[in-house]
């Protein structure tokens, strides 16, 4: 397993040419994808059938090779499984109750959340004995989950938004809440990952899409200070666990969040200048990323030009190649299919 | 002129307590301009009503006595002057054509733009004789603009967006186009804040609310690129003429905007940490912001703690205190008038 190049990179070496895997590289753009989709019921539905959703968690890999296997799965499981309640809307994006109309933390039950993860287990175990007996030795599978911040948007809102401007509100109103919320998502993170890595993740990722919405002080409150705990909850029990963060347009917090968190990558969103990224952050700690998904939608010179950039500024120092945000359904699958061979080609 | 603080802190001087201005302060959260705004028509038709914009941007003053007086406008008036065709639904906000189903650049017109822009023309020498006539002596007219990459993202999307996608997708896709686009909006930008000047503004602020969404390339090519030709351009005309960027989000590309721009003054958005900011941005460059609109809707201690952090964190150099975004329509005005007592008392 240490073979791995995605591991051996995230245990702090320097590998050339870079693994590669995409965010949401299990999605819409592949027609394989769409196929098992449209016959799987609504997408919580494909989330918690293991069969389906290890299928679909292995499609990219058979057909381009990726480095990392990502669990399919939502960063909404979490307020899922805790009994918040969530559905998806078509063309909507997710639904949930908004938390100050809930009974609130009394609702939410880890107890619940440990019973209903159950399936998604099942497709972590699908997935590592789908990589071994279909002979993809050198890909590592990846679990995650959503980090709490980003998972108290949502439960806040309600659903998504462009600033996430009433869970703000609340955390500057009423900080005891919000504090609250955060520290039961910080207990549910550990327990669903550490279940994940029983069940065979190699790596875990925290997704913490929307902690670029908040003033540095919040980002400390909520972004710092939970994934520290969730880092080193994780680490107590699984010392050799290689954690990835992605605090999403974090800005110039990013050098503040990887200092104090104590994750071993930090996975650079699209607006991070891997020159800058790579010269400022510790040489141990692996950078991910960075391509903007818009580039590689574009093809051609754009995503030639833009890749190359990345492989350069980040060549002699641990990195994954990866997009700066989820693949986009509109991308034809060729131009995965060049990019993967520019990389490996580097 | 020179005496008026807002414009010792933009020429290079450290004032305490510092000025304050908020963005959106003429807006829906004051009761008095909900008045004017619902016997006014359209949203277009307010801001083309010399008297009636000229009144909506002194009441703030008249409340409150902020140190600057910014022109009430919008940041899509520059393609509605050009002839790009624009709108404004009910609670949808702005709707334009879609750049790429237009005939392009040759449907849009410089000297129509220098036509249509009279009445707001008007509206800035009409707030500067209305500052006079009311004593308003230390308040400093601010004119403003959108900047190119950011009118260009509304122009691309025909509106608002979650992340301007289908703006990068051309921008990699087509760059001949795009930056053609861009040289437009530049040239645009350069007459009508030229015209403001003129006309009384005395500080202009170039607002790139959008400018977060970029990858470092084309943040150089698409923000810092266009920024430095409008300030060397308006430099080269009004040689003591001060000005203000706005690139929201920049995140860590803050320094080299800075840097390569020549902005005298450069607003910082919530996520800034203004303590990093006060450190590493160059001393004769001012500072402004940053306060979280969602600690003033807050209030109380949330508001007192955030205000102070910011004052203390940027004491001693020139710094303008301001909202890091507009202030929201929900925010009491006594939170406003609580926050000036604060600045004013530091």
């Amino acid at each position: 397993m240490a073979d791995k190049p995605l591991l051996r990179v995230l245990a702090g070496e320097s590998v050339w040419p870079p693994p590669i895997w995409l965010m949401r590289q299990a999605g819409r753009y592949l027609p394989e994808y769409r196929e098992i989709r449209a016959g799987a019921g609504d997408f919580i539905a494909l989330c918690t059938a293991p069969k389906l959703a290890a299928e679909v968690t292995l499609q990219p890999i058979r057909r381009f090779g990726f480095d990392g296997a990502i669990l399919f799965s939502d960063i909404l499981m979490v307020p899922w499984a805790l009994g918040h309640g969530l559905r998806f809307a078509e063309g909507e994006g997710p639904i949930l109750p908004k938390f100050l109309d809930t009974p609130g933390l009394s609702a939410l039950s880890l107890d619940r959340l440990d019973r209903e993860v159950a399936p998604i287990l099942e497709t972590v175990s699908r997935v590592a004995a789908g990589l071994k007996a279909e002979g993809h030795d050198h890909t590592a599978l990846i679990g995650f989950a959503g980090s709490p911040f980003t998972v108290a948007c949502y439960m806040v809102e309600g659903g998504g938004s462009k600033d996430f401007a009433e869970t703000r509100r609340l955390a500057y109103a009423d900080p005891a809440l919000f504090s609250g919320l955060i520290d039961l998502l910080v207990e549910a993170t550990v327990r669903y990952l550490s279940a994940q890595v029983v069940a065979g993740a190699e790596t875990v990722m925290l997704f913490d899409s929307w902690a670029g919405v908040l003033s540095p002080s919040l980002f400390r409150a909520h972004v710092i200070r939970p994934t520290a705990s969730i880092v080193a909850a994780l680490r107590s029990r699984f010392p050799g666990l290689r954690i990835i963060g992605f605090p999403r347009l974090a800005g110039a917090m990013l050098a503040e969040y990887v200092a104090t968190t104590g994750v071993d990558a930090v996975a650079m969103d699209t607006s991070v200048d891997p020159v800058r990224a790579s010269a400022e952050l510790p040489a141990s700690v692996a950078v991910q990323g960075n391509l903007d998904p818009m580039a590689l939608l574009a093809g051609g010179e754009a995503l030639s030009e833009q890749a190359l950039s990345i492989l350069n500024a980040t060549r002699g120092r641990p990195a994954i190649f990866n997009l700066g945000h989820g693949i986009v359904p509109q991308t034809p699958p060729a131009h995965v299919g060049a990019l993967v061979e520019l990389v490996r080609g580097a």
